[in-house]
């Protein structure tokens, strides 16, 4: 009965999806308390309180037919003036209501920019490790995706090979800092030689080559670590931002594309990528939380309890031997497998009801995943674990 | 910049939603109580207070993290066993949660069925009139639709042509009924025998045909007529339903897709569906209306106010001679356009502050749709303008 196309999404199922509901038997059988899951990015921090106050002043000052009727497809104009505002105040730039597109998350929002620029064949490069999700994105308007092998020292991008892969049918890159899944932020250096070379071989190639910036960890940055603005350092770059993980609404689905005025043809790429969000079958971003967005455009989760959460975490593997690069950002500590096959090891975890997600599933082989977008408790009650299984792996 | 795919769409940019916004200008200008605009299907019966209240209850009784969190693609589960148990409740049917999949939206809910069942060039029928959203919903999947004719006497469904039309590469139907823009109620007789074909011809055919049945007006139904539950009536049909206008809340983007055991290999394509609904990017349904859906799964928008403004306005336009089949659902009106361009009519319609929307862009020329999802007041104002408009006719 299904497509052709829906067959090896159906057999290939997605493992950190797999690992979701795995979670959830497991404790069902051993009880919550006793399975350490750290392989999803559900925040656990709670949404701040002002998410609360603001529902409830809607409800009791705007019109119900209003707070949950149709707007624009791009989204009500007030809040996406909200959104320009603060971005200009944080950024010192320029933008207007009409570069932003309200979007049902950054996942719908990276859907319609793909739909909005790919031709058949069109390449997109991104950098492993990456979210395997972006395969299914780029397919879905047959597209190809093609993936830089990644630089296991820094896990910044290999900028060398990435210029070496650019080719005429390259039609946009897709870049996620800070990173899931090594929790790196990409330096001023990096987006900065990004953008000259985008600027070189669009130039070459005689097409704008599009620099697609997926940012739902924008806000999650430790230590004081700069995260580049990416539309100040090349003229073709569209945003796709999320308010899942900077307010914990995963499950709400609300964030934003943000096309700015320099990107080429500006207006028709605008005005695609709201039809795009319209015949996608979105229609709009949900609409009471879009009101919300507009009274808590400063808000932000309690950040300070992941970066918690990553002290204690990271000096711990690292005292139990395991090996990390140490995230300054997102809530993912990326940790090498002490075992050759990370499978493997990701089992052995398991029999320790430690759940982890193996990096095959980022591209990046020999490498596991660990949330720790989790209670500081979860991971207080899981260290005799994570120290057995050092143990048993001879560390 | 922007795809081939794209660029017809552009151009062709929905004459509803640019009649949206035509209202919208002209309001600025005259003021709202001047304009009629009757141009589009955004309900203006607020929603049920126990919707606001189910609101304000989750926030205070369910956890942040669950309320505003991830949940399994499909949706929370007890959400849609609230939903399965209304339906068997009503329909004497035997569902359960893992036939439905909470959307974002019908609109959403019909992007996924299509690509969870299309291949290229695979070909969709649908009777005209309809929503062209179709075409594009088809289109991002690229299938082909085809419409039938429409019989302008009762508006059902002209099903000899129907059964001509079926041939090897037809995949699926979509019906809407109660109908946009019609407001026809498909009858038993009607949905039996489109059920009858549709089982002879997937045999001769050798394979399955799907109907997916559009379902956003279902409980908009008047003068007590009889709308079938299509389930009933074929074994391979997938319903997508939307909460928009039963609880007036079209911006929230909350629906379902329906797909029951009776499906041909049904369990792969609920698990295609499902892939679908992620990997489109919706990931899933905005979790807080979920929710709220749960508490307020028996709880329907004031229909009765239709029912009133269908009454005025229909009996109105007949007594200044207008001509056109009297609505049993939905909220819209179907009348024939007195100009034989229908065009110009609504463009003598707009110099008279009223607007509405042409029929062709319902692939009907001749006719223009008027939505009475407004208020009483609205209608009573507008009756001088509409008798005028006669007059200018020479009815």
């Amino acid at each position: 009965m299904i497509a052709e196309k829906m067959k090896p999404l159906v057999q290939n199922n997605s493992a950190i999806r797999a690992m979701f509901e795995e979670g959830r038997r497991l404790a069902g059988i051993y009880g919550a308390e006793n399975v350490y899951d750290f392989s999803l990015g559900n925040p656990n921090v709670p949404a701040p309180k002002a998410i609360k106050t603001a529902i409830m002043d809607i409800l009791n000052e705007e019109e119900s037919t209003f707070v949950h009727g149709y707007m624009s497809n791009a989204g009500y104009e007030d809040v996406r003036a909200a959104i320009a505002d603060e971005l200009n105040e944080r950024f010192q730039t320029a933008f207007h209501p009409e570069n932003l597109i309200m979007t049902v998350g950054a996942a719908s929002g990276l859907n319609i920019v793909l739909k909005t620029l790919l031709n058949p064949g069109d390449e997109v490069i991104t950098f492993a490790p990456y979210f395997l999700e972006y395969n299914s994105y780029v397919r879905n308007y047959d597209g190809i995706l093609t993936a830089i092998a990644p630089n296991t020292d820094t896990f910044q991008p290999d900028l060398k090979a990435f210029a070496q892969a650019i080719g005429e049918k390259t039609k946009a890159v897709i870049i996620n800092s800070p990173n899931n899944p090594t929790g790196v932020v990409y330096s001023r250096e990096t987006i900065s030689h990004l953008g000259e070379i985008l600027r070189e071989k669009s130039r070459e190639v005689g097409h704008a080559i599009v620099l697609i910036s997926d940012e739902p960890y924008r806000e999650l940055a430790y230590d004081g670590v700069f995260v580049p603005f990416v539309t100040k350092y090349y003229e073709n770059t569209i945003i796709c931002y999320s308010y899942s993980k900077s307010l914990s609404l995963p499950g709400e689905r609300i964030g934003y594309v943000l096309i700015p005025d320099e990107v080429e043809d500006s207006k028709e790429v605008i005005q695609a990528a709201v039809i795009a969000n319209r015949v996608s079958g979105s229609v709009n971003a949900p609409s009471l939380i879009q009101r919300v967005i507009r009274r808590c455009v400063h808000e932000r989760a309690n950040i300070e309890a992941y970066e918690k959460n990553r002290n204690l975490l990271y000096s711990s593997l690292v005292k139990f031997g395991f090996s990390c690069i140490k995230p300054e950002g997102a809530f993912y500590l990326f940790v090498k497998s002490p075992m050759a096959d990370e499978k493997a090891f990701c089992e052995l975890c398991k029999k320790h009801h430690v759940l982890v997600v193996p990096g095959s599933s980022f591209a990046c082989a020999g490498y596991v995943r660990i949330s720790y977008c989790v209670s500081y408790e979860q991971i207080e009650r899981s260290l005799p674990a994570f120290e057995k299984i050092a143990g048993e792996c001879g560390l």
